[in-house]
């Protein structure tokens, strides 16, 4: 068995190496006809006959979207949470994933602890490691998620309208905070609940499948995962739906409505939004909907109507007492910002 | 306009950054409900009920899978070609394709280059690039490519039986010479056929295409690609279709009948046959089949026949005197060796 035989180990689970790795197709939802082992995996859509796949792939690699020495279990986690919250953004229910990863050295304790974070994610959405590539290199991580969605229930980014309401899930802030005392080397288990935020984000997949309803039924319009911090990814909706309108689209947001977390009380009011609002890493999502929807969107629980769409082609923060100050569309240059989805 | 948005101009083609990319399902073949520029791509089988979707992925990293002088518009081609090949290995049609990209620093000239040699890949398949990930970091390059193919064709690794005839596509060794040459600092001028081997192989899809629609009849039982040698990938088959027949199986392969690349004319045959039996980087297809489909595949054109399957736990290969070496299954420590498949 060589070094490579023994990673294949950690990831391979439905047999050993060299096992035909047939998966039966799950009766509840879309699943592998065909799993790792061969040429490719093959996929089949089973829930309803207007099901189409939802994907998208993530690269995540050392110093830019984690510290070097981040527990590799929770980087398990992460890489693949990344993941199933852009299948979450839209409203799809995973499926299954590929792995490709680049590491310098064949190190066992550490693909242990990787594999498990990761399979750990993947078991709470019964989704399988269907394919992928290993090979020596600088550390990286490429997942591609697949999912199910129908095409009329997806959360798309081009439906946002003026007229809408912004709201959000979760609270916001605590990732950013977490990269920022580490940065400026403060102890960590003074931050502890931020790092369990910025190192095991959990990916909103049953709010995402709850929305898709609604989208269905023209109850929410548009809606993106946060990982670039509030604005910019604001920003990215405002900037489809408004070329799919050939017309100018803007946001309030309103300070005082923002979801903070709890982490972040003790900072000045400025510094808590800037956090909130340029800070990565939150995977909450952002979604705009109909004002009818405000009943519904409020009874499903954990969401925060933070604004309004309009038609001012700017996004701006307005405070309680009137005032108003227009906000870049940019995400903070801090370590994520050095990656970008095409 | 950032770097970022630099970066996506050269890859997002319908439409420019911030205009949705909405691709127009096509009639023909399988597409892209949504293209880039949202959480994910949604893609949809089109073409009949039974279809599904083969998915694989394939990272690239530079030093292990290329040299890093190599020229960008050639390794923009081989990361796109690489999937496709393993496509091809399953007998699907390419559908579209995701790309995670790290690079070291957003050089315009290099991405054109790259750009160009993968879209004019894409372009001769008629598939598109429909979402993916861009980062700052070491240059590594995680292609995702999806093909549409129906189950009961599909050319899969674990079906191969004894008595099976084995046939490969096209000619071997050339990709592995080049490496061997560059690596003992030989002019590339004198190679150059065996460079364009190496580094714009040729994916065989339109074969995989006709060899689907025999698998579906019975006439091709297993098939896989040459990526890390005949030997090594000949065992991959092996193994995995020993552990579906729970009994062993082997193979005997005539040295004489191997097809060597022009440019190993001038090479002793223990050197020629090691570059075609454990050099890399092939690409062609290896496949096994039952012996009343030889009238059939040698009208095909381009396939040669090289050997046939037993029940003897092991591969050999036969001189044309009686002689017979047993064949290790692995393939040799080259560059590319450092890598495999989940």
């Amino acid at each position: 068995m060589d070094e490579f035989d023994l990673i294949r180990r950690f990831f391979v689970r439905n047999g050993v190496p060299g096992v035909p790795g047939v998966v039966a197709a799950s009766g509840v939802h879309a699943g592998a006809i065909l799993g790792p082992g061969d040429d490719c995996a093959l996929l089949a859509a089973t829930t309803t006959a207007a099901a189409r796949f939802a994907v998208t792939t993530d690269l995540l690699v050392d110093g830019v979207h984690f510290f070097s020495d981040v527990d590799p279990r929770s980087l398990g986690h992460k890489a693949l949470a990344v993941n199933l919250s852009d299948l979450a953004a839209m409203g799809a229910r995973p499926v299954a994933y590929l792995l490709a990863l680049a590491l310098p050295r064949p190190d066992i304790e550490w693909l242990e602890a990787f594999a498990s974070g990761m399979h750990a994610l993947a078991d709470r959405y019964e989704i399988e490691l269907v394919g992928g590539d290993t090979t020596r290199g600088p550390l990286a991580i490429a997942i591609t998620a697949l999912g199910e969605v129908d095409p009329a229930a997806a959360l798309r980014r081009d439906r946002a309208r003026p007229g809408d309401d912004i709201w959000v899930s979760g609270c916001l802030g605590a990732a950013a905070f977490a990269v920022r005392e580490r940065l400026r080397g403060h102890p960590l288990p003074a931050v502890h609940a931020a790092l369990t935020r910025l190192e095991k984000p959990v990916p909103q997949v049953e709010l995402g499948l709850e929305l898709a309803k609604l989208s269905a039924q023209g109850l929410v319009h548009a809606a993106i995962d946060l990982s670039d911090g509030l604005a910019g990814d604001l920003s990215h909706i405002l900037a489809r739906s408004g070329a799919a309108m050939v017309s100018s689209i803007g946001a309030a947001l309103w300070a005082e409505a923002l979801p903070s977390h709890e982490c972040l009380s003790g900072l000045v009011p400025e510094d808590r939004h800037d956090l909130m609002l340029f800070g990565g890493d939150d995977y909450e999502l952002l979604l705009t909907a109909p004002t009818m929807a405000r009943g519904v969107l409020e009874r499903l629980g954990g969401l925060h109507r933070i604004g309004v769409l309009d038609a001012r082609p700017e996004m701006r923060l307005q405070d309680g007492s009137g005032g108003e100050r227009v906000l870049p569309n940019r995400a903070y240059q801090h370590f994520r910002s050095e990656s970008d989805r095409l």
